[in-house]
């Protein structure tokens, strides 16, 4: 939370569409850098406009080329789109990158397309954080869907679709109790749910098992969870797709959910700023000390007690 | 953290084999039950003991079966097992219950067999920890082996394995590139990696890929990661697997990594209940009110610096 002096120009020209201003700022929001929270903070009151989807869902079911028929489609509309990959497990395996590198060949003489791969630098807890930083960029620089893409369904990833406008899960027909069972727990984030590779065997079934398990939902909402048959790589099923993405844009709009969870955004992300300084400033060296001491000798619950009651 | 009296007779009565005892414990921990605490650091001494191993892998791999077969090789060694499903997904599946009907079903009159399914209670936050202290209480109890099996993998699948001496990663032949990815970020984790339905086709061709990422990866740990095939539902392998987790739980006991792991899964449980507490306290009404009243007309950073000034 530096008090440096915001880079006004570099502002200026991102407001104006200065791609190259853009990738300085993504650059220094992804990096920390000290004038991080300054620039951020000066483009908050520009941000807040964009659609935000988020896709998830297991590895392998396809989300690499759902989202690339999806660029196809709002680019189509002359939509300006920030495509943001999440891959938490590891900064070893490159996850994202080569999803992207696929896409970048098909989108890289397109300024109405900014792909980045977001990684762990190391600790994953700031991963979410980071990714929403980049994407309010993208917001206060014109761009007008966001689109969070993540690899598997752990804990980052729900951080991250938590707080998009809409969660889009994509599932492929399998069998496998397990797979069913976690697909249980999918629903209950998912706004749109996708069978992709829907010629597959099985596919029908896997809709109305979906359909059966949606309908025990206990739910008031008055959006009612749809399911959508695609197979990404022949494209079928994506202008479907592409209007129900925009029925639940215009449902958000109009019940006041897409300024809600706008809030909740900012929200999350100023407890989590106080949380971390509150934090750093409560374990100075005297209370590290305590800690390595007291773990010779004292039992968990009175440890803590008594870091807690040093003054 | 409570300074309510000790259940000593409980704790007594635990430490004297009492099933019942246990049941009664367990069920405190689990519910949080004031007298927690207590109970928890009145069993520390007694506890620090058990070999802890980590079951982690995607969902459908058949870890339910190979925890099956686990329960039987070290049953015949007559030692005691405690065994935790981890289900952070959904209390809305049930995920881990229908794996644990079937098993309790095989291992019900079994005394030397306890299996209990920790899902979260509305959060998560909580869940990997209050797995751990169910942990220490069968710890404590006298038991040998402790397995914590994960459905999927999360964040807090890897917060539950982190800590364990053991994490056993469980893949089956497959293809797909994302998939393959994936398996590239569990490496790291992974002190046993196992290769279940290996009688399926390309189970040669995973196990050399793995091997080559294996021999890829940088380290200098004297310990280095196996790949074992198995075919769970005909108990192929399992015995093999048996040696390679005694193998590694030699190397653990004398190269000190288990009395290492088992302080820092002790501080970090004193650094987590230290945490929750300085930030309950600061978060008082003043600082809420703040935070509600100031979305309303500030930028996020300045506002965090704003409560982290109030006094």
């Amino acid at each position: 939370m530096g008090s440096r002096p915001v880079a006004w120009t570099l502002i200026d020209q991102l407001l104006a569409g200065s791609s190259n201003a853009l990738a300085q700022i993504i650059s220094r929001v992804e990096n920390e850098s000290p004038q991080a929270p300054s620039l951020l903070d000066a483009l908050y009151p520009h941000s807040g406009t964009a659609y935000r989807l988020g896709i998830t869902g297991p590895p392998g079911v396809g989300k690499s080329t759902l989202v690339d028929k999806l660029i196809k489609l709002y680019r189509e509309a002359s939509l300006k789109l920030g495509i943001l990959s999440v891959d938490p497990t590891s900064p070893f395996t490159g996850g994202a990158l080569l999803g992207d590198r696929l896409r970048m060949s098909n989108h890289q003489l397109d300024e109405g397309v900014f792909i980045r791969s977001m990684a762990t630098r190391g600790e994953t807890g700031g991963l979410a954080a980071r990714t929403q930083e980049v994407g309010d960029v993208l917001d206060a620089a014109g761009f007008d869907v966001l689109i969070f893409e993540t690899v598997g369904v752990g804990q980052v990833e729900l951080d991250v679709v938590e707080t998009v406008d809409t969660t889009m899960v994509v599932l492929v027909p399998e069998s496998g109790d397990e797979i069913q069972l976690m697909k249980a727990g999918i629903l209950e984030i998912a706004d749109v749910l996708v069978i992709n590779k829907s010629d597959r065997e099985g596919a029908g079934r896997l809709r109305r098992l979906l359909e059966q398990m949606l309908a025990l939902k206990e739910n008031d909402s008055p959006w009612k969870t749809p399911v959508c048959m695609t197979s990404a790589t022949q494209g079928d099923g994506i202008a479907e797709l592409g209007e129900l993405l925009g029925s639940h844009q215009a449902y958000l709009e109009k019940s006041g959910r897409q300024e809600h969870n706008r809030r909740q955004r900012v929200r999350q992300k100023v407890e989590m700023l106080v949380d971390r300084e509150v934090l750093a400033d409560f374990w100075n060296q005297d209370r590290r000390d305590a800690l390595d001491t007291g773990l010779e000798t004292m039992a968990p619950y009175k440890l803590a007690r008594s870091i807690l009651d040093m003054s």
